[in-house]
């Protein structure tokens, strides 16, 4: 098995209006077929769907609540940090945490959207980011 | 807010014993650090770490069982499909769906790993992978 992921989908309860809230944060949904919304994250896809569908699709048991999945965006500062948490509140995200120093000589804060999956948006000098997005692990 | 994913953590209940389990499916842990597991997946990174730091540190609750997010590995192949199936489940996945069409034309098989994240290997015709393992929406 490759070490890589393809697609990431988050199950939601709405899909138009998770999508809508993705548009919001600045997000650009590029093929909505089938009441599935696909956006282009660099080389991956991440994906709007029913959870009800995914749940049977994976043939996994749903209690619903978190499941043990965080998602990172990382950011190139302080200043964007604080930033992108202001454009999720307005948004209509939860900030869940609110910017603060973190024990790695970063800063972080973090919302879950409004089925509760939750983003960690975060500035770490010792992680990389490329012009186009994509993180590196230090060597 | 760009759009693009830079880590996906996974909560588990033994760093230890899921980063043994992804290696053994062939993965490579290149980062080992305050009992984190570091994957370097193409532009992102995949991050093994507790559940319960995850949670806590996420600021949310956390009642057990699969939170309604599916993580696809894209194949080039149907024979590959197959071929990552069994790859899991002599890794100690379980296997969750065995190998079949999908409605889209393609062919797709799924897993839980031992904390109970849920994959998908597939092959998608639509959606093209390249030499590097990046995927992208049709035009």
């Amino acid at each position: 098995m490759e070490q890589r992921i393809s697609l990431i989908t988050l199950g939601v309860a709405d899909v138009a209006a998770s999508r809508d809230f993705y548009e919001r944060l600045g997000w650009n949904c590029s093929l909505f077929v089938e009441d599935t919304a696909f956006f282009q994250a660099g080389g991956l896809i991440v994906t709007l769907w029913g959870r009800d569908k995914l749940a049977e699709d994976m043939s996994v048991a749903d209690s619903g609540g978190w499941g043990g999945i965080g998602l990172a965006h990382n950011v190139r500062s302080r200043d964007e940090v604080d930033a992108v948490i202001e454009e999720a509140r307005a948004a209509g995200a939860r900030v869940t945490k609110a910017p603060a120093d973190t024990f790695y000589g970063g800063y972080a804060g973090g919302f879950t959207d409004p089925d509760g999956h939750a983003w960690e948006i975060a500035y770490n000098p010792g992680f990389p980011i490329a012009p186009d997005g994509s993180i590196s692990l230090p060597d």
